[in-house]
């Protein structure tokens, strides 16, 4: 299955991917949030279109799409995790798996803007693959790791680089602006991924092409972060944890490019579709 | 008023403390979360009170507490925020605030015992003064700030300093194990407090005065601390911000001091109340 949540900011319905058709789930009654993943929701939504499919009312096609799960009680971000991006940012690859937060205020759309921080300067790009976890993992062994994970979705991990690393604290601070977690355009269940260690993932800045890699590249797989995060904290249904970019992020160049308003980030994972987003200068709301 | 959550873990009920006895205020029909703050819950509760206190049910007074909010967004911690503590770790005073997260999974009542984390072997203590956010707060101005508290709460910000410092990654790592966080016994509102810049905060380990502080000592003060964080995200209502610690935790000592099961640390905020919590092994739940 392929999930979307779509609609008006704050109000949006549920609905799935079928082909290149969107559908609207609403009549199944229940958002894509912790609730409906703790409570078996993708088996019990996967009986629902078996009996409902004909009847769905189908959605425009240019339609808003939301994040496609409703606010986690956290974004878990893996930093470093490619060798390549640890190497152009001046990092040693890491010996273990790097763990920050992105605030799940900063949670937006796929295609909504992203907002300049105020004062910033170094506002950067990040391609993720992002894992929505089903159940709750704790202590969680590498072998069941995968029995805990709902799918997978393209993420943004947009960073303001002076707030992450120059200013006296840990990278938190850069990473949980507002809009500075677009996610979708649509959550994958992992039966419609072929091998999740061989995506190819890439990043364009006004159609020119800054990051292209793929997730063979991942230092640690996705079985070892999940286990490795659940040794530290509790993961919740409908948790994200994003896996870390790859190479050609504005931070690592030389000299440093880092966006401005008007400028436009496309995005993409195999089989996860494409994102993209327009940037604009801080407005207070 | 003085706010608390009592009964089973995760499913308390709301109640009050009014002199030295607590009521149940179930019959207001809302949990203290999100929505009740939003929603001008405080205000709402005291016109409650003032038409129904005479019939509120009365609360054993050995009722197990709970945190009195429900779970936040997100618990903001700001580090090394007492000149005493950030020397006798080997820090710097910081030029400007140190910011981390805490799992919101951690959070516990004020006197459930404290997990120590599997293969943990510095577990450790920190008594902090934590504000409780009324309504949302982005790019606020310090002479605002306050309009946008709630209240103040008791908090024991529990780390695991391998966890923390030696496992490479940024300090979330080891602030967000279950039980971590015990908030409590109650909320006090902002009328309920003489001044918050003169409160003496303490905490003791088997009886032994450990910390003996005074938030007269902060660093950064409380209406700078919320200005500064709504700049780098938007707070919540019901989202908490811890203020850091004075000196006299086990880290900073000589030879170092860690908590291990058995142990039972006592800690206390002037108008706050105080918690209590027995350390035990990691068990898999």
């Amino acid at each position: 299955m392929k999930l979307i949540r779509f609609g008006e900011a704050n109000k949006e319905k549920t609905g799935i991917i079928i082909g290149d058709v969107k559908y609207d789930t609403s009549a199944f009654g229940e958002d894509y949030n912790e609730q409906f993943f703790e409570h078996d929701g993708l088996n019990r939504l996967q009986k629902f279109l078996d009996e409902n499919q004909s009847n769905l009312p189908e959605v425009p096609a240019d339609v808003r799409l939301g994040s496609p799960v409703a606010r986690p009680s956290k974004i878990i971000c893996i930093g470093l995790n490619y060798a390549d991006h640890a190497k152009e940012t001046g990092a040693a690859t890491p010996s273990e798996p790097v763990i920050f937060f992105k605030s799940t205020t900063s949670l937006t759309g796929p295609n909504d803007p992203i907002m300049i921080p105020k004062d910033s300067v170094k506002t950067d790009w990040e391609v993720e693959l992002a894992i929505v976890i089903s159940k709750k993992a704790s202590y969680v062994e590498e072998s069941e790791a995968l029995d805990h994970v709902a799918g997978y979705v393209l993420h943004n991990d947009v960073s303001e680089r002076e707030f992450q690393l120059e200013r006296n604290g840990t990278w938190d601070k850069g990473k949980g602006c507002d809009t500075f977690a677009p996610l979708g355009p649509f959550l994958a269940t992992p039966d419609e991924i072929d091998d999740i260690n061989n995506m190819r993932l890439w990043l364009t800045v006004n159609g020119t092409k800054m990051q292209d890699g793929t997730t063979a590249n991942l230092i640690f797989k996705i079985p070892f972060i999940i286990s490795y995060v659940s040794k530290f904290m509790t993961l919740l249904p409908g948790d994200v944890i994003s896996t870390g970019t790859p190479a050609g992020v504005g931070l690592g160049m030389n000299p440093q490019v880092f966006l401005k308003a008007g400028d436009v980030v496309e995005l993409g994972i195999d089989g996860l579709g494409s994102s993209k987003q327009q940037l604009i200068a801080y407005a207070k709301n």
